[in-house]
């Protein structure tokens, strides 16, 4: 049987296992170095191609580098990030939350956001439920900034800031905002990151039953 | 900066461009060609790897190559299926089909999977708006897959066979059901899909204004 065989986008070389076992958030990125408007195509290009229900292709996406707008958008996604820790612990700031939290690292990207290099949000045309044709998307998005050495990390807001949000960039109020991509090049490293061995969350053929790799 | 450097997983060398582009939905499975537990392993761990809400993992995954289980869950998906169009458009069979509609191939997936050679059905440990964390992982699965020159659809159910599917397999009441994949060699090609310009479906700074892509 012939394959198709489709040239590959210059810039996506890596191999889809490498992207995949080396993926982890980036919350620290380098404000200084702008992410270039081919490698933007390119990202989202990727996240075109992803399934989504009935080929309907509701995803919608705003890109945002304008210093100015990422300074008030940050403001905004500063206020949403304590808003869901304050609606989930009742923490009104950094002196509330615990030694050793794992949130300390997604804090710092709260106080950064105002100097990311390059926003990107995701909306959708339809209703709420319509993540599965908007998250496998992001997905692509997110490895294919991986195989480019950009970083970014899968973030949301809070309906507290959602309408100034909107505003901000004059948003229809029929679009849906999924997520939240701040992308720009890393001050740290990618890596693996710690996950359970499937052993521990994959049963076989019956709830229960544990697959042959486990020991 | 030193980068750590990973062993890509044997079987996932396929450049993340050319598995991204020719990513497609594949119906159409052989049923005579097993996926071997090796190659299952791979994808599950490929789908370990996607970002998760605080890294709480709440995916898991049931795994079905049992001639008979198939049998009886494929008939529950066919009754799905035609649930759902008959929810969305008053069809009760192929006769009220519109000649020419897109559903024509996922109708006949809906008879095939009786004789899909697997099926994996992700769930998730808490609630339905957990798919921020299950559809990343979902996505990996399936670019693994295609990287290993299998196929498979992202697919769903309907709750009219819920209850029947939790019963099939011993599923824990408080599992959430999220989507069903089936998985196979293909008996069709991978290739490209027809998918809207990022020109169309994406806007700069603010919404309304096109990227510098755009014509």
């Amino acid at each position: 049987m012939a394959m198709i065989r489709l040239e590959t986008p210059t810039g996506l070389e890596m191999s889809v296992g490498e992207a995949m076992f080396t993926q982890r958030a980036i919350r620290r990125l380098d404000p200084n170095r702008a992410v270039s408007d081919h490698h933007i195509k390119l990202i989202l290009d990727a996240g075109s191609k992803a399934p989504n229900g009935g080929n309907a292709q509701p995803a919608r996406y705003l890109v945002i580098q304008d210093k100015e707008k990422i300074k008030s958008f940050g403001a905004l996604y500063h206020e949403a990030w304590w808003a869901k820790r304050r609606d989930a612990y009742g923490w009104k700031g950094r002196e509330d939350m615990p030694e050793g939290s794992p949130y300390r690292m997604a804090a710092q990207l709260a106080d950064e956001m105002v100097n990311a290099p390059l926003v990107i949000l995701a909306f959708s045309t339809g209703g709420r439920f319509e993540a599965m044709s908007v998250l496998p998307g992001i997905q692509n998005m997110l490895l294919a900034a991986r195989a480019l050495g950009i970083g970014s990390v899968l973030t949301t807001l809070h309906p507290e800031v959602m309408d100034r949000v909107y505003a901000l960039f004059d948003v229809p109020q029929q679009m849906t905002f999924h997520h939240c991509l701040p992308f720009g090049y890393p001050r740290g490293r990618f890596g693996p990151t710690s996950r359970l061995p499937t052993a521990q969350t994959t049963f076989w053929e019956t709830w229960g039953q544990v697959p042959p790799w486990a020991e």
